[in-house]
């Protein structure tokens, strides 16, 4: 049976009072469409198209190049019914599941369920759900067989219906052929003048096919965004699924409602993860891997055994084994630590591979460098990167020693074994194995009387 | 109708466990008392007076200079009777507002109610609450056509009136003439050798004044506070409230469980703020400000489209349109960055302008300081701003290149688009254009042998 | 009435997937089994025994040193009866309570109730606790006196047992010389093939012995651990528990839901807490110390009236009164600073006394120091400590003034109320009241022209 997904994205979102679509809004460093997007694909649909209007240029830039998008125009908003109609043309055959660009947080086994309710085209799967509170929503109105036979929006609703708990979340499988002909049906004769896809439920029952209504296994399965404040609701059901997950697989937390993973977070065996990290991008962690309190990492690769102190940002970098972070280091895109390197506190790293277990402990900065092995990078250490408009590199040889203060003037070498000496200007290469410092001589001024307070004028 | 409130701010508040009085201790970073006066000054009061007595010399001091505030002494603590009683020498007509200093959170609107309960002079309005367990407060005693009788003691009440849920606030609004009588009338012959306030609702009702019972949207807004558990949890749902109120208005918070705003944050059209942010003071926002994990922010002006990286501490601030921020940077009192700055890692900033599109990347410290357009300040650089007593300025022109690890003494002043040279001192000003430095000769020792580790003595 | 305790410890924790035993996976920083001992030893007990298994060598030498602890081996999990059995050898007398290393926040006085409840060794006392879903327990049997009878798994119980809310926590106290009676009579012919203590309570009934049952206060206390959501679940209840006794006791916490105690957090009068401390260790804070957000501290000693800003790093460090500490200050492991001493931003001090009202404040790497009284020590200051092999010692005399960006090259001293100019390398010592220098003298290269961007090749 040939699956066709159909993902309505073309609302504004007036009340999230933002200048992006809605669906561009995001969970977990995602956009909402693009959580719908991947679960639908989950499925692995033979077709899946979007339909799109409102910022429809921002939404579609963001999706370039997902080469297995449909993207459907929707030029006026008449209604979830024509939205779907707008998609139809791309269809054809089998099933046709509709969902939400702002509904993100559905799972696959729930639309599973969902396209089982179709019976192999011969039944309407429809979502519903049970709330305490339905105010507001439509209700599943059932005959006394308990099979559903339509759905009546709130304000239409009497007072008996209103008492039911039972919801439309929206969320349907339908057989296309079918879909395409109750479609065509449809009016927009009511209050809003919109063609309302929920109508298609009367028409199905009128039909003589049943209706299936399955649930999602939780609330926040079927739960749409119109506002921050649920986008902001979402996010933390998301990330306390994400801790969940993280938890059964034996990762420790410190704390299961202060973590936030934007990404995949991979991970070995016995890593410990303290409070109130953020995680963006993929980032891999092995085996012992110790995360202190308050790090954010992006992109990042870190090895067995490493410690990472708390206050720590890394980005686009990697980390070799047994290595220690910080605490209030930093590594931009392209640091590369091999084995037991030591990065301090107040250490910035960009562009620059550092060697097995070198140290850069203190108040340094090294970007476009390659630094050898068994290392020791002084405190207040500065690669001098750039002239203005050049960007030069520095390369320390093996067991260099660079005094605290050094001053290295790219492009420049030194060479293995050297060291610098304290608060050296190092313009040209220093020879391995030698000292090379730039240093005027030490004087004291006699007769030098200490500065007094000035008046103020 | 003449409005007077009177606010109870007597109180040592024992279970503290602080020097400080009660009414001083702070939510939101506002002392208690603070929050009950600008509710009150909410309401248009023609009089404002506040009963102090415990700590009484902090607590006109902290309120110093707010003219609109008449201090009511109460030596001693004799109930609230007697405290009221101590300000009723400054009130006359009207009604009389009774509210308390260490009930901080009540809203306008509940107080508004109160005051309609009223009816013009003619009944006491009665703040009431609702509680699933009411054990410890006076319960509200009605009568067989639902009228408020008296309020009895926890302590003093019958087993049916223990089964009531409605609790007296002590928050009540009263015809002043009428309450300057019943004062007159309460007597102290009780266990606690208290003048109760509450002894009057029993007074208005032999005198055939209605009392009418007004309860708050919330619970939280009539409850006080005794100790720092209960400081906690208002504070808590104070910003929980200031939180909704953020996403309602379309700011989008990654947790709104992980954000204390303690003052205003004004703010633009899409806002993010990541995580764990502190905003103190006054801070504004413009349109697409992104604020990232772990920022701390004190009355602080950000202008568009910038971008502030975790870990930033800002205070006394202002930031201009496009800037990069962070992470770690410090920006401290009288900093002010035009357009398209960009401050980096470990800078600190301090009392200094920096010109449109200047960048102080790394490991700077930048203070009493004027930096031009276009300029890059090297890792590493310090302006030398301070001789032990006085603090002398920094003056960099426009498209200025500062070479890293330079040290800037003030008074000093680099020419527009001069260069200093990497580590040197700069002690008289640099001509523009040109490469000024200060740099002893580059030489290799010959002969030199490493250290070699030293037997310990 | 002697009292022995057994602690069961031997299991594996497969659901932890460690590679740690589970009873050495840890809530606020100490091992589960250390929780578990320190609650067992505030009951004074005649013997401790642990029974250890798997990964026992990890378990004895984590604990190794603590010599009132007694070792018994169970060297194949034969099920909790077999596992007590193997410590019955050392213990003898009066009654023996059984407690679980996995189980770690029982309090004593739910422990004291169990131990009271076996009548001076007439009777089995039985931690029981009713569940609102005991799904999974073992159900507690009572007949129609409401006597316990027997305990019955979750999987042999009848319908009408699983509807049982009063389940078997394991934790037990049994008259020593009985309870070697009934271990003996333990057989394993059930499903598991294991040997169950619980089922001495029908062997104490048989025996006409009461089984008396008293439940702990909270839930929690009788929950043990078995996977990392359960491990994180009771840090998190811990932690509140902790946060509710620093509120209780007067701490100003602004965010109880947010600081992780793990160790001790002594405490003066009028301390708060911002946002997101951790700390860990042995923590003393005088009166009227202030912690800002996002600060780390470990055995950590500040006196009165400190102020640390927000991201501050402590670690084995001693802050005197009146200091005030970062943004972002790193005090590491023999940081001892005097009264009134200021450490500023992005500054590391290490192994190093400061004295009264010196400041460091800006980027400065201290260690292996000495500071005297009143001395200014400049931004961009490193004390360069370490040859590559050998540390040596910086000293600074009283009301120096070290100039910005200066090295100081150990073992060196600056003589009290010298001056070192900005930008020194100081190797040799600086006599007092003069000013020292090195420093090349500032010149301007005429003709020089400015980089231009070169060809990428």
């Amino acid at each position: 049976m040939s699956l066709q997904v159909i993902v309505l994205a073309a609302g504004q979102g007036k009340r999230m009072y933002s200048k992006r679509p809605k669906v561009l809004h995001k969970i977990a460093g995602q956009p909402l469409l693009g959580h719908v997007l991947d679960t639908a694909r989950s499925l692995s649909p033979d077709k899946l198209v979007v339909v799109y209007g409102h910022g429809g240029d921002q939404v579609r830039a963001e999706f370039a190049g997902q080469d297995d998008l449909v993207w459907a125009h929707q030029a006026e908003q008449l209604g979830t019914g024509h939205a779907v109609k707008q998609a139809m043309s791309h269809v054809q055959g089998g099933v046709t599941l509709i969902l939400y660009g702002d509904v993100p947080l559905t799972r696959k086994a729930t639309l599973e369920r969902l396209l089982d309710a179709t019976g192999h085209c011969t039944a309407v799967g429809l979502l519903t759900d049970f709330l305490a509170d339905p105010t507001g929503y439509g209700r599943i109105v059932r005959n006394a067989a308990h099979k559903v036979v339509r759905i009546v929006e709130h304000k239409d609703a009497s007072e008996a219906e209103r008492a039911v708990k039972e919801i439309n979340t929206g969320m349907m499988a339908v057989p296309t052929a079918r879909l395409d002909g109750w479609l065509a049906e449809l009016r927009n004769d009511n209050a809003q003048a919109e063609y309302y896809l929920t109508d298609i439920i009367a028409l199905a029952v009128r039909d003589g096919l049943a209706v299936n209504a399955v649930q999602p296994d939780e609330h926040w399965e079927a739960e749409g965004i119109n506002n921050k404040l649920q986008l902001a609701q979402l996010e933390r059901i998301h990330q306390q699924n994400v801790a969940c997950k993280l938890l059964e697989a034996g990762v420790t937390l410190a704390d299961p409602a202060r973590i936030d993973v934007r990404g995949m977070l991979h991970h070995g065996q016995d890593v410990c993860i303290d409070v109130n990290c953020v995680f963006e991008g993929r980032v891999e962690l092995g085996n012992n891997v110790s995360i202190g309190a308050n790090c954010v990492l992006k992109n990042v690769k870190v090895a067995d055994n490493v410690v990472i102190h708390p206050f720590c940002h890394l980005e686009e970098a990697e980390v070799g084994a047994g290595s220690l972070i910080g605490p209030y280091a930093r590594l931009r895109p392209g640091a590369q630590l091999a084995e037991n390197v030591h990065i301090g506190n107040f250490v910035e790293i960009k562009k620059a591979e550092v060697g097995v277990g070198s140290k850069v402990n203190h108040l340094t900065y090294v970007g476009d460098a390659t630094i050898g092995r068994g290392v020791n990078v002084g405190a207040g250490t500065i690669t001098c990167n750039y002239d203005g408009v050049n960007k030069f590199r520095t390369v320390i040889g093996d067991n260099a020693f660079i005094g605290s203060n050094t001053s290295l003037v790219a492009p420049v070498e030194v060479g293995a074994g050297a060291t610098t000496g304290a608060g050296s200007v190092i313009t040209k290469n220093a020879p391995p194995d030698k000292l090379t410092l730039s240093r005027a001589k030490q004087l004291t001024v006699e007769g030098w009387a200490r500065p007094v307070k000035l008046q103020k004028k």
